[in-house]
């Protein structure tokens, strides 16, 4: 198995910098493209199949051809993570499979004009499809509109179990569903990119703030946790305490992780 | 007075190129930059007061500051004119007017999380107001969603009537309503853009096509007419039929109108 697993955007839906915002977080942005935050998606691509999850960013037509998108994963229908759907639906000879979660509403125009966006039937709770090579498991989470995260499980090269690779992608959320908790532990994500908004607060509401975060990492002990959907509060917040326990990282725009399985 | 109309975008929904089109204008587009054609928007300037005329240019945070923004008009709410505005809405240390149609739906959540956007009392058909130092009348459009026009006044220097300006700008319309065609007549402007989506065809729906937009042009005779909303069969046709009548251009990306009076 060939993969990797790439974090385009990891900003909530202000980004950073923030417009007309002059905070340290913001300032250092401008400063250094690489401290900037887009809209919150990523990549995951196993074995030549890709599969965008979340399409937030609006220049998808420039980063993408058509033939480059096998399937796109949404978590929800928030404009900051379907944005770039409105000038992808407009392309021409392709059909691109788009899962969901049920949500009539879905965003504006989308579902009365889809173009080329194949909207598949919504993703029910904890089920299970195989799309592509990729077996994707949807998770429901919380948040203010129908949201669900998603359990990845790539194929191993051989039947050497060791070789699967299974990654939970879960935001926008706070806190986590007991139904979705309990899944995590018993299917626990050799990698997770988890909701972590903001700094520490005494109400979060919505988002994780990072108290809530780091409980769910530590309930749910993966080896490698992503903070994502980031705001500039909360990389203010990591310039005066940047510790974190020792298996999570704050995710970056452009962070890509190989998920290959290479022989012993 | 010193003053400029810019053209920002140009393009109808699709832009041009269109997503994996191959046609002769799509790849031209794709070969020579000055070809694209973006979200149909503009911008107007007078005496340092800046209006943008819709907003669905995804980078409008990149190409503005907050502070070189004073004022937003928008067309209708359909996403391609107010994509930008679900960025914006989330700056720092500004609050921006914005003056739109009558429409209590707006776009998606734009009205219940404006963020730093002013959202005025909906523009009624044939009103004037006073926006910075242009007097701005709202003129009814025929499209699927409730649509205006404008019709800009520009101040003269002096008390010389000729040195007043004025424009309109007219996307997305079908035709246009008789009682906007009666005001233009009478209120004929020296500068008008006007919704010209598609070639020639038997049966135009909801925009006009060019033989639509060549007889409105002709019954209110401009002294300068640029077609814009441009879809690229349009630009094909004119790749094949680049003949227009002496006071109509197509608009392009980036094309800018110097509005300033010089005296004699």
């Amino acid at each position: 198995m060939s993969g990797r697993f790439k974090f385009i955007g990891t900003g909530n839906a202000r980004t950073v910098p923030v417009w007309g915002c002059h905070c340290r977080a913001c300032e250092r942005a401008r400063q250094e493209s690489r401290h900037q935050r887009g809209a919150c998606s990523a990549v995951l691509e196993v074995d030549g199949f890709r599969v965008l999850i979340d399409a937030g960013q609006s220049d998808l037509c420039q980063r993408y051809l058509p033939a480059d998108i096998d399937a796109i994963l949404l978590t929800h229908y928030h404009m900051d993570h379907v944005m770039g759907l409105f000038h992808l639906r407009w392309g021409k000879n392709c059909e691109i499979p788009v899962y969901g979660p049920d949500d009539a509403q879905g965003c504006d125009d989308l579902f009365k004009h889809p173009g080329v966006l194949a909207f598949q039937p919504p993703m029910q709770a904890f089920e299970t499809r195989s799309i592509g090579p990729i077996e994707v498991t949807a998770l429901p989470l919380n948040h203010s509109k129908p949201t669900i995260g998603y359990s990845f499980l790539c194929p191993a090269q051989s039947t050497k179990v060791d070789g699967a690779r299974r990654i939970a992608y879960l935001t926008d959320t706070l806190g986590l569903p007991t139904d979705t908790h309990d899944y995590l532990i018993t299917h626990r994500p050799d990698i997770m990119a988890l909701d972590c908004s903001h700094p520490p607060r005494p109400d979060p509401q919505n988002h994780n703030d990072l108290g809530l975060a780091l409980k769910i990492i530590e309930a749910i002990q993966p080896p490698q946790a992503f903070l994502t959907h980031i705001g500039h509060e909360l990389d203010n917040y990591f310039i005066e305490h940047p510790a974190l326990p020792a298996n999570v990282r704050l995710a970056e725009d452009g962070l890509e992780l190989d998920l290959s399985h290479h022989a012993d």
